[in-house]
């Protein structure tokens, strides 16, 4: 069996996921390569130091140069925040390093535009962690749609809750929390949750031809947790938008941090001429599922349990009756990485497929200024 | 269009739900007689008139006896405590009236036996008001498992939970509490709840051979409204048994008063070989459909909301997705009631069909003593 | 007992539900008022005959302007085509009449000022069908909001699917299909759907400042069942848009009639500081209710069963745990209107509220076209 | 970090299980031991040879009486099917290991009791992978009883419905299908399954009195997979019974594998004076809680996502709103024993805890056979 030598970025909620996911992804997928956890990278040495030890990391670096530097590592996985993406992942790129890199690609378009040019430059193996595709039911969703079955798509409507920031005394910035700094994190919501659902949505219905956004900062001073002092709150709190899609169908997005009773809803549906799907994070391994074909009078939503071997990736695990979790997204998606790698195929998504969301993104934003429909840039 | 003069008896929860029907039935169905409020019945004159006056019925009794007598009166209605079932009965079917009789149809199986005598011998039309049969989602059950479409069945289940006698403060007898009177009601849950579970049970799976019950009674003495003492309670507060279908399936059966959190949660369940079906009183106008037949990856219960002109009654309402509710059932019987008239056949739940669920409760209440397996009595 | 002699225009689907309401009412709850069925008036005189008989109507009108002359009628009831009802109110209030009118008031805001212009100039009592607002548990809703639960509120998502008019084929016009003739009914889904949900919005979360909006026709063309012609299609087959609610809250609302396997999926939700509400259409007897205050461990959405007696209308039916219909929410609008006549009260909403529903619809379907943030016009 | 040496006897579901939960353990709790994985034993080397390098055990042996005499190994765990439980663990026990038993403990009480006294007399460190107790929906469950919260119980249900055995063409016995040959199961859906939901509900309702049975074998022969002959099938295809706990309440249970629709529907209910929980294995991550002494007018079921750091294990996993599966129970429960190490405490089930299951499931089985209430033999 190879050896795939990988080094992690970051060891924040992300690298945990990142390092469950290299650890599970070869005892239940048949996989040619080994993953071996080389290295984790974080300025802090004893923390790193400390996630190095639990997770079985061989060592630990302090400098994400020196690592790229290193001949010993043949992926570089970036889990630190946002705003360092593109300069690591171009410099890996040169150095000729597989790279994974979680989402949301970049703080903005024309970054991503360049990390998307020193990939392809380089040739190198490189995907996004936009894990919810490798839900199984969302996987299954994607099957569905491909084969035909919805017949034209009328509708998208996809939106992302949480209620964790309705606190006015939480401070933004600092270590979990530099999701709420808008210059760690690019924006709010957008680049945190919609590039989810966005991410998904592309990947199920096509591609986006224009945005109409809302965005909204409830909270619009915080304390910062590094500088200390109260500072204005530069990220959006929500953000709804109108969209339609290339292929013709409507649609509806939203997120928030402050819908109460929520913790992370990601729900999206859609609807076709002849069938339609939903699906929500909060049971993750369901999905509803409603064929118009059926015969009228036993006819409705079908409450799919996805835990059977016919279903995306469920062979590989339990057996039927018996659920997941979160975390095997990831290693589903590492997985697909390493399985890309054998037969030398790209693994979705890849950097260029991640640019397009990041364009949407920026769309959104700039239409939340504008009060406008705000046309998305094409990725090509 | 042919009158149909009724006369009700009793004018309680029953008297009501009863009365709603004879005033809703022929405006949304097409019907050849027209319900004529002749007279309702009662004890208190001034409440018989109270309730006349309200519902629309032209004069009161106040002994059923003379009422009974009355030339101008086609069909009697009981909706008395079931202490008085008998004898109004036998009395009225001899006087050669129709006789609806709310559930259940008596104090126990012999005196049901003479009922049925009664009626059979006068030749008069009878039912027994086991509403949940005309359930739109209860009637499409029937009809899907008469087509042929569940096979051999495995299992049969079915509970009727609910909460309202738990305060042992709560006397017993009077007005609205007789059915916790065990002189009055002949039993507690067995005939109160578990009667239409049985009725429904059978109407769908055939008969019953035997069964083995444990009851409790948890408030073991209570005051009694009418004595004003604190009185032995007679009744059994819960009941559950098992049972074996004549066609070979297993049952449970549950009921109690004392399951915090459920007002009315009749649910009922049936497995067969190819599918399998699911209902609940909560939300009576939803059934679940699980059909094997289905292809494997979108295999689900499916959750029919029975609200399509193509279920059963429902072209008689609303438009597809505006939910009916509880009283619908009791508007349902009464039509169906005379459609039979109007064909000279049988209204299901004749008394005779009443009779084997009243044998069943004997059956049960008897294991209840004995801890054993008690045949049930054959109606024939 | 005084009488209120009522007129009804129309005899469609609404006219059923006014026509039982009127019936139920003085049955269910306790009024001063006996609702008298006077007459029935539609140009089809035996279809208006047929439909006297049924509801028990004393006689027929096929010109509503001399039914107006009539002093022998107390309430004119608009259950005609939304095209007719400003000649029809106009008149009606000129002549003193009380007027129920089912929704949407009029064809656009202009037309709607008015007819709140002539009842209020009349004095006469005036209150719209916006039925919704009499489920019992939109009610408890309400009652929840304005006992300032929630706190500040941060969301506000509202949405109204079916999915009948997918089949191109479907004609547009006529009896049964005038709501897909624009000339008939002034608009699609915005007028028919997003009203009902405009309506529930403004009253519980207040006034809308402005909206942005998407709208589509997605099939273009359809014969006319009057002219036999194919004709382009007026109507909006689907709108969404994006709202800013004057206390500072943002919504989203969409309705559509083209999202496969939704009958009439009508779903509210609004997030506060401390609290949440949910309902939906499909399950109109429940309540989903997310409370902060809940300790932590056993914090989470509570799922009301809104049948008990302290739930709003409920004591006036049947017990706790049996469920209520969709008719019964026009009983409950009427019998609150007897009741706003014996206190010389307005009926909520009259038609000075159910202008402001007209206005915020005009801003929907103006931005549907300009692509912009549309403000809404204050009804005073 | 202390060397934790396990031996893993069986390769089969539960050993994938177990291996896993060696792994994950000391990644997501704080331990003081660290498993390491010794040795898989199983007859079949090339398979046990697989089996340890994908989980990457040291070794491999192919007699397990060779294993037990290892110095090397300070846990043996059981992962072998029932009929080799009790020689296997005697021996380990005169070795003076550490013992973990898959469930059910034994073929039956007395053979239990022969396990129980030999880990008692051993003193050995011992317990029984009764894994559910650690979903934490059923440890909250638990703990919410613990603190009093339900007050008095009067029900407890619980069922566990399967269809995979509906097919009479399935084979008994061999690799996969043991647990149809009554010869290596001891039973058929009792020991599989009703000691599930007799584990649980001892733990969370105390002990039971006495139990009263039906069983049933619907397909009476089969064809046996190793000796290739149609073979009189001795398993309980399905089992219900009646129960009385010690503490005054009733209850229900009920499993089979002939429930069309079910994988794995181990559902489980306790209704008390003040409160009832129920759960489902279908969506583990959920609790349904009611508390009676929430204000009226807002009570009802609360769903509760078993997901914040707040409830039983969560903190160790990732942020509220993201679910776990179904393998994390036994991850906790490896977890929970390795601390028992730590603090020299019992780690729940013992032995002796989970030869009371055993009991049970005899007298169920006797019951079965006799039709009569059977008392169930107490431990000590």
């Amino acid at each position: 069996m190879k050896k795939l030598n990988i080094a992690l970025i970051g060891y924040g909620f992300m690298g945990r996921t990142h390092s469950n996911a290299f650890r599970q992804s070869s005892k239940f997928f048949d996989l040619q390569y080994e993953p071996v956890l080389k290295c984790v990278c974080a300025r802090d040495a004893a923390k790193a130091q400390a996630f190095a030890d639990n997770w079985g990391y061989e060592g630990i670096e302090t400098d994400w140069r020196k690592l790229i530097e290193r001949k010993d590592i043949d992926v570089i996985d970036i889990a630190a925040p946002n705003n360092v993406h593109a300069d690591i992942a171009i410099a890996a790129a040169k150095a000729g390093k597989m790279i994974l890199c979680e989402k949301p690609l970049s703080m903005d378009g024309p970054q991503g535009k360049k990390m998307v040019a020193a990939v392809e430059k380089a040739g190198v193996p490189n995907s996004v962690w936009y894990n919810y595709r490798r839900v199984p039911a969302v996987t299954l969703a994607k099957k569905l749609i491909d084969e035909g079955r919805l017949g034209r798509i009328f509708h998208y409507r996809a939106k992302f809750l949480q209620d964790w920031t309705i606190n006015p005394e939480l401070p933004q910035g600092g270590a979990g929390l530099w999701r709420l700094d808008v210059k760690v994190a690019g924006s709010g919501v957008t680049g945190d949750l919609l590039a989810h659902c966005i991410d998904t949505a592309i990947w199920l219905n096509g591609g986006v031809e224009k945005v109409n956004a809302m965005t909204e900062t409830f909270v619009k001073e915080r304390k910062h947790s590094l500088s200390g002092k109260v500072e204005k709150v530069g990220i959006d709190d929500a953000c709804a938008f109108l969209a339609r899609f290339k292929n013709g169908s409507l649609a509806t997005f939203e997120s928030t941090r402050y819908a109460r009773g929520h913790k992370a809803l990601y729900t999206l549906e859609i609807n076709g001429e002849h069938a339609s799907i939903a699906w929500d994070l909060h049971d993750l391994h369901r999905l509803q599922w409603f064929d118009h074909k059926d015969e009228g009078q036993v006819r409705g939503w079908r409450n799919l349990h996805i835990s059977d071997s016919d279903h995306p990736y469920m062979k590989h695990w339990w057996v039927p009756g018996l659920q997941i979790g979160y975390e095997h997204t990831f290693t589903h998606q590492f997985a697909d990485f390493v399985k890309s790698l054998e037969k030398n195929d790209p693994c979705s998504p890849s950097f260029r497929e991640a640019l397009e969301t990041q364009y949407i993104c920026d769309a959104v934003l700039k239409s939340g200024k504008t009060g406008r429909w705000e046309k998305v840039t094409n990725v090509k």
